[in-house]
């Protein structure tokens, strides 16, 4: 079995790899060959049966290049991000709606050739006014450039799905968290960093009131739901190929309580709230929960409280060592 | 005022133009001249201040041609139409994705022009399942190439409408009832023959249950959309510039009656039913009611009772002489 992966250098990319090399393969199937590309070249975990290559999808021939093996399962996670899309409106387009068009084109004029596609795209697709919980069949009207890519390349890989050209699926990720790493400039980045920070004794702040609500999964979660959407039947997706994945609704007061839970008052008390009017307006035009009935029916599922998430995160990433304990 | 007709050729556009060239212009401002183009060349009205223009807007250049006069409003009615667009597949997208997309690229990069776009989008961006009533935040999922060419040509002209770099909206039609002209193919094709041809004291054949239920508006009111659309204060759409337009929902026993109440039994006694499952099992396949209240909120409006939709076809297309009077 042969699997690309495309944005192989980003968080979801470099353990979506780690996890096919320690399973070995994806489901039945044992991986013979791993293509990781990326704009900067990603690091091939040592011994792993895998090439790293540093391509930028939006040049014509990426598309050829990366296909050139015919290899059985893609994952796309490659992107332009919502910021630089918003700013540099024509690299958005290419990169995003572009470049995931030849790849669709590549496959589809590469003659016996339909692999499985497993797309991240994005909640981004969403935008407001929202009711309190969005149904799977709320209709989505993106505010952003990036918002607007991500609905126009689902909206293709369903085409070329329904016409057997490929078999496509789309993954509409919750907001990830924890975030592992340093803490980022992300409007959103507070909602990992004030739970990751305190769990190794670092002060970390909070913008917003603790009654915002926001919809979660774990990198865990998210590996998981790229290994079930690169095997899982497809046939009950029918033309309908872009999924909302399932999550948690947690207000950022549950967020501390799950953390004081796990991790105790010494670790909550590293918590400061600095206001930020900026950054709590761009909170308040997110989405806060979603239903994900189609996504679970078909066996995606995500943590079911907070406490999860924490552990998960202490698991992955900390040696399962949280320097304060409770 | 100048005035770009993409499609000037079929049945809306040339009743569009009609419109235009009768009122002397659009809302309050006075038509110099008007551009039409299609695929084959438009007819032009006698005397009018207008040009036609036989092109592919799936050439190269199209897009550069038709805008070098700097049109202030554009109504943007070509397609590759549905039964094509699922046939040839690059042709399909060549003109109704890339087409749309060269206008919005040419628009964007010619230096102060913003002109009014509006786009002749369709109800076929909705794939089933259906509720009974669609709601305005229905999610479209397409069940044809034409309707994801569509769709993405929708969310191409909400990012550049939201960017500032065009005045964008786009118009999900009913099904147009009474078509005038020769009976044709379209499985849709009996919802206007059952009615146009008695009222022409012709036989017509009605091939599913009178039970069947649809969404329809008159060739009257999709002219009055599309000119509503040329003037309205556009602000309120905000970033959500695709809207379902006001139609009416009625059985085909519905259409019966009114045409009874209009054109007495006679007319009526000209109706043969002749069941065909192939046409009865697409029409299933179609919504049959929209709820549309973002459009009535926004000054759209169309008929509320079949009896007007006949009567309008009388005036419009009969010179106001049925054949058969009741």
């Amino acid at each position: 079995m042969k699997i690309l992966v495309i944005g192989a250098a980003g968080m979801i990319g470099r353990k979506l790899t780690q996890a096919i090399l320690d399973q070995g393969g994806i489901g039945g199937g044992r991986v013979d060959h791993m293509l990781l590309a990326d704009v900067i070249e990603p690091v091939v975990p040592a011994g792993a049966p895998a090439t790293a290559l540093a391509v930028d999808l939006g040049d014509p021939g990426t598309a050829a290049r990366l296909l050139a093996d015919r290899p059985d399962v893609i994952f796309h996670l490659a992107a332009v991000v919502s910021g630089e899309a918003e700013v540099d409106f024509e690299k958005g387009y290419r990169v995003n709606l572009d470049g995931t068009r030849a790849l669709l084109e590549t496959i589809r004029t590469t003659p016996d050739y339909m692999p499985r596609l497993v797309f991240a795209s994005s909640l981004a697709v969403f935008g407001p006014p929202f009711p309190a919980r969005i149904p799977d069949d709320f209709a989505p009207t993106p505010r952003t450039s990036y918002g607007i890519q991500k609905l126009m390349a689902e909206s293709l890989i369903s085409d070329y799905s329904r016409k057997g050209m490929v078999e496509g699926v789309s993954l509409r990720l919750p907001t990830i968290c924890i975030r592992p790493g340093k803490p980022n400039r992300a409007a959103s980045g507070f909602f990992s960093g004030i739970l990751r920070e305190p769990l190794i004794g670092q002060e970390a702040v909070l913008p917003v009131p603790d009654s915002v609500r926001h919809w979660f999964a774990s990198p865990r979660s998210a590996t998981g739901f790229f290994l079930h959407a690169a095997t899982m039947d497809l046939a009950p997706l029918d033309h309908r190929r872009a999924l909302n994945m399932p999550g948690l609704s947690a207000t950022v007061a549950e967020q501390i309580e799950a953390l004081r839970a796990v991790a105790g008052q010494a670790a909550v008390d590293l918590i400061r709230p600095e206001p930020d009017a900026l950054v709590a307006g761009i909170v308040e035009g997110w989405a806060s929960d979603y239903d994900a009935t189609r996504a679970h029916a078909l066996g995606f599922a995500a943590e079911t409280d907070f406490q999860q998430i924490i552990r998960a995160h202490i698991e992955d990433e900390l040696d399962n060592q949280a320097s304060i304990s409770g």
